[in-house]
């Protein structure tokens, strides 16, 4: 590993303890207990004036009193002390601190400054500090126990169940959390490389400790459990490393319910935004996220011990025919296929199992062929073939003296694996079945969900592309951003002609402004047409009786023309009318919108949808943060759960998807380019025509800069 | 409990082991340590003439042999001896057998008949048989383990970790998931009274075994793993009673996929059938539906020790911000409200927490607050408020020394509770914990999404009410059934008549046979027209050109008739047609589909849908099992995602819901009358109009009877 500015935060060879205690049965003393029995190697130094030593450890009256160099303080002392205690541990010259202390942000009032006094040290003195308000970390490999979470008081010297060849970094903005998804990734025997639970950010942020993980040889995985993001370039950055690099991040988003929200708020201070900004980050970057605390340790697994799938062909070897069948049922909820197995390949399982088996798959090996070693072979028959993409394998493994596999046989397997081999307990695994499994690299799934979704996310993340957008003529308009609208909305007619400037294509209309000038512009425009009140004040046109379609002659449009500046005068007298946008109907073809908005977090986000209800009703839209490439537009359309409209539903024609992805594509350059001009742009609707025939942008609304949502 | 023809099966006195073993690593020898080692305390009769006695017991050279009066025989011979066996046992009048023996129907061939004459014996003789190919059961309270699961292979005198005050019933048709189930909820502390596993199902089946489930007194919950239902009359009225005394049934249903369906056929030999059906008759009687096994296990674990909740108003009550966040998006997801507290209990909360707590809902007492004791007076301040209608306790009972309650002063809360009060823990129970909480009633849950569920359903039971139908007047067409279409479609003319002698209403039209009787027809009908050909052989008119709309003119009219016959004949030369059916267009409304199928196990099944896209791209329809009440015709709608298009979506105007469900309800009841001659009833689409205004049946189709799917 290269050098990291956290690598002293994460491996420290010397910690003090400020705020140390003799008694281990407060957070001051288990700190110092956990750090000395998890094995820490390095130097410890407790500090506390009431005390000489503490359990044989020379104690200090100050940090100034140590005398040696200092890697990590962990500073738990009453809130009002701490920002004293940090400027004598810059003086001292220590390089990082953790604090655990609570009684900042969190309790809102005046020790939201104490806290901003903490972030303003850090950045003056270079001192790197996480917390207030959290519960350290632990290296696992390295052994360093800097926290004083429950789940690392172990006996010295138990064993530690290791299945999982690779190990997974764990980031959460709870402690609570963090250390509970250490605790269950452990009991399956998944290997973790650090764990941290990131407080209330004063100075380190998740974003930060993201960059760390994305780049520490040790993690293999990362899991994330986060409330909002208070680094989000870094964090972006990190996600977007990551993607490049390959290393998969599952991540956890709490603060999607009111309530949620409410509760982060009152946690650590966050402000959990809004989610479909975080979801539009994740999904750009391949993130992988999971709202289920058990599942997202199950992905993690997956990730640890599997190699990514092929494709999404599945076969099932159970010793239980009813299991097996809940475990199709299960994957093919997943959208894996389960087909069944070649002729070839049936007569030499056949072989294999008893008569009252089944070779079809799912393969029901039956209890009886584990006994004759049927299993094995079966699953080696399966890693070899060209059918097969991903094996789950359904045991169970209760038994507190047998497991069903010899790892002398089964290891080799495993190791040399070519596809994800998977193995499901239908029964909970004993310690003896885990212990035995482990030995051969293998972590038992207990839960039939989270199978089916680790399994699938083994497929998909072999799908993942990390797009690069730029492949578009860029075109800025050439006006750039007109500062007179700078803070409302632009008219419909203001917002296409910013579109065409920047190379978007919109219809051909006239603004009309005096009545007069009617006949001159529909000149050679095909009937019918459609007629539109435009004014910076009248942002919905229809609810103001200012939208006319299907006129067929100039009398009817000059009627028209009449009618629509009648209308808009008694819907808001005080409205500036710009006149009237004319221009022919547009063909037929499926309803769209696409759009963008600015998130104070994440900046532009791009948006498409359905036009009509299903949007509405089945909240049937997709994110992305801006900007996205073509092929990233066609692959956000596709995850529309409506998509299939756009491909030739009920035997309609195909639409034209790569013209709906272009405009998709250009909006969310455009927002991008312009975010410190612009807050948002709609286009509702956009017409998808039949596959060549493009899009037709029929409405249109850019809403100058604003305070974002 | 009042007596059952199942009492001497699950609570023998006696039992002989037919193919009884020495060897306890073997199936046949460890149905005899299982039995002894859980405490049978009848008596056990071992039956192999190559033993004179097998540890300590006599054993006996054949069922006559014994000269007592057996309850149970438990059958583990080859199976070709089965039959004889059990002509024996029958001769030595015991009183039920369970067939251990695989290679029956699940083998296929010369096995079937085999399975065949097993049936028939018991038919001809009265002797109850389980099985061929099952696992047996377990009657714990009475210790009676007849099985060979692994899962019963319990140490003697091990504690049994035993926290609810109500136990469930497992009924499985796969001894693995049967026990599995067992195993899991017993690794929760959840009591269980029996766990059945059917197997073939050659004599008893899962019906006539939740019938026993539902009577008997020790079961008070009832899980139920199946593949497909051969005794469907006896299942339907078992559930329905269950659904009468409240009991609730847990059902998880595999077979779903193509590949489940696979698995359980070549599996017990089930049928899975058509899961629409499946899930038609859980609806009806309120069975609980889940896909995922700690799902199952959660659910009913809720039901073993919480009440049911009289609203959707959760509070949540933490240790943990992060957690609390997570349970509360979490609970939101399932539709659940989690209101800010009221004012008073905010203030009297904020006196039993820290400062850096929160009493707003996530209710964070913090760490801090389990020591003082505030934890349980908050959960007490909770349940006696009116405001709440479940409670959360969000803890970490990963420790193995500590446990953040005490049990003197939560039990009394626990066993009074008025509203449900569950406990999750972030982190795994260690069994320390499990032990605990168990002695003061409390089951842990541990899974986050499966703990929303089962909230989620113990407030859905709350409202579930078992309707009977019959309160509309029941009219069975005077006609009764045309033995001349009972092989095929009847003409959309014809379909009408049927439901209008039903009593059903239909648009008033005229079947016209010749253009000459067309005015005549059409006189004193309001324009727009619908003119459309009927003939049996055309039943899909659009593609044949066989419908006009919006006919202004009796002009109009008679060009529609010749084009309506024309098309018709050059469409399909040899079809019979009828004429040409004339009518008013209908009013707007919102287009939906209602139809009945005749399911091959569970008879008539009534569907109801949006007409349009919606139906297919997000499969939004609902069944039910015929016939169905006016009121659960309401619920049918309700369930639809799409609802809302009936509610007054988007400024509309409310549909006229309650002719839509009288429509649902008349065709249900139709399709249960007149089961023996249609198979199918489909209306297509109905429109439905605003509230007063009616329903319209604009198409209508109806089939004879034929062999069903």
């Amino acid at each position: 590993m290269t050098k990291h500015p956290l690598d002293t935060f994460f491996s420290p060879r010397s910690i003090a303890i400020i705020g140390a205690s003799r008694d281990g049965t407060k957070i001051p003393g288990m700190l110092l207990a956990f750090l000395r029995r998890n094995g820490f190697s390095g130097e410890i130094y407790p500090v506390n004036p009431a005390y000489d030593d503490i359990e044989g450890l020379r104690c200090f009256a100050s940090i100034s009193a140590v005398g040696q160099p200092i890697d990590l303080a962990i500073v738990i002392v009453p809130a009002r002390a701490v920002l004293g205690v940090l400027n004598e541990c810059v003086a001292a010259g220590v390089k990082n601190a953790i604090i655990i202390s609570s009684g900042f942000a969190e309790e809102g009032g005046a020790s939201v400054d104490m806290q901003t006094e903490i972030a303003a040290l850090a950045k003056r003195t270079g001192m790197r500090i996480s917390g207030p308000n959290a519960e350290g970390f632990y290296n696992e490999p390295e052994r360093i126990a800097a926290t004083f979470s429950p789940t690392v008081d172990v006996k010295p010297d138990a064993p530690r169940l290791l299945a999982s060849p690779r190990r997974i970094g764990i980031i959460a903005q709870s402690g609570g959390i963090g250390f509970a998804i250490y605790n269950r990734a452990k009991a399956m025997g998944v290997a973790v490389s650090k764990v941290i639970s990131t407080g209330n950010e004063s100075d380190l942020a998740a974003g930060e400790f993201l960059d760390y993980m994305v780049r520490d040889l040790a993690t293999d995985v990362i899991l994330l459990f986060i409330e909002g993001i208070r680094d989000p370039a870094m964090f972006v950055a990190a996600a977007k490393r990551a993607a490049k690099s390959g290393k998969p991040i599952i991540v956890s988003k709490v603060g999607r319910s009111s309530a949620g929200e409410r509760a982060a708020a009152s946690h650590t201070a966050s402000m959990a935004g809004w989610t479909a900004a975080y979801d539009a980050v994740f999904a750009k970057y391949g993130l992988i996220v999971s709202n289920d605390l058990d599942e997202a340790v199950a992905i993690a697994a997956a990730f640890a011990t599997a190699p990514l799938a092929r494709g999404n062909r599945a076969a099932i070897v159970t010793v239980s025919g009813g299991a097996g069948a809940w475990v199709a049922d299960t994957l093919a909820g997943e959208g894996l296929q389960i087909p069944e197995l070649s002729g070839p390949q049936q007569v030499e399982i056949r072989s294999l199992i008893p008569s009252y088996g089944s070779a079809r798959n799912p393969v029901d090996i039956t209890a009886q062929a584990v006994h004759s070693g049927g299993l094995q072979k079966v699953i080696e028959l399966l890693n070899r073939s060209d059918d097969i993409d991903l094996i789950v394998v359904v045991v169970s493994l209760a038994s507190e003296t047998r497991i069903p596999v010899k790892t002398d046989e089964i290891k080799p397997l495993i190791d040399a694996q070519r596809k994800p081999i998977l193995f499901f307990s239908y029964t909970l695994p004993s310690q003896f079945a885990r212990t035995g499994l482990a030995a051969s690299g293998i972590v038992a799934f207990q839960g039939l969900a989270t199978l089916g979704r680790a399994a699938r996310q083994l497929i998909d993340r072999g799908r993942f592309v990390l797009d690069e957008p730029g492949t578009l003529l860029r075109k800025t308009p050439k006006g750039g951003v007109n500062s007179a609208w700078v803070e409302g909305n632009l008219s419909e007619y203001e917002s296409k002609n910013l579109l065409r400037e920047a190379g978007i294509a919109v219809p051909s209309e006239v603004l009309v402004t005096e009545k007069s000038a009617l006949a001159g512009a529909i000149a050679g425009m095909p009937f019918p047409l459609v007629m539109k009140i435009q004014s910076r004040d009248i942002p919905h046109k229809s609810e103001a009786g200012g939208v006319r379609i299907n006129l067929t002659s100039l009398d009817e449009a000059a009627l028209a023309f009449d009618a629509l500046i009648e209308n808009a005068r008694r819907f808001k007298p005080t409205a500036q009318i710009q006149g009237v946008l004319v221009g022919p109907m547009a063909k037929k073809g499926v309803e769209m919108i696409v759009g963008t908005v600015n998130d104070a977090t994440f900046g532009p986000i791009v948006m498409a949808g359905f036009g009509g209800v299903t949007t509405e009703l089945f909240r049937d839209v997709v994110y992305r943060q801006a900007p996205v490439s073509e092929t990233e537009a066609v692959a956000m359309v596709d995850e529309l759960k409506s998509s299939p409209l756009l491909n030739g539903f009920r035997g309609a024609l195909p639409a034209d998807k790569a013209a709906l992805a272009r405009l998709i594509a250009q909006v969310s350059i455009l927002a991008g380019d312009l975010q410190d001009s612009l807050s948002e742009i709609e286009i509702n609707p956009v017409i998808v025509h039949g596959e060549g025939e493009g899009v037709t942008v029929i409405d249109a609304l850019v809403a100058g800069r604003r305070s974002a949502q």
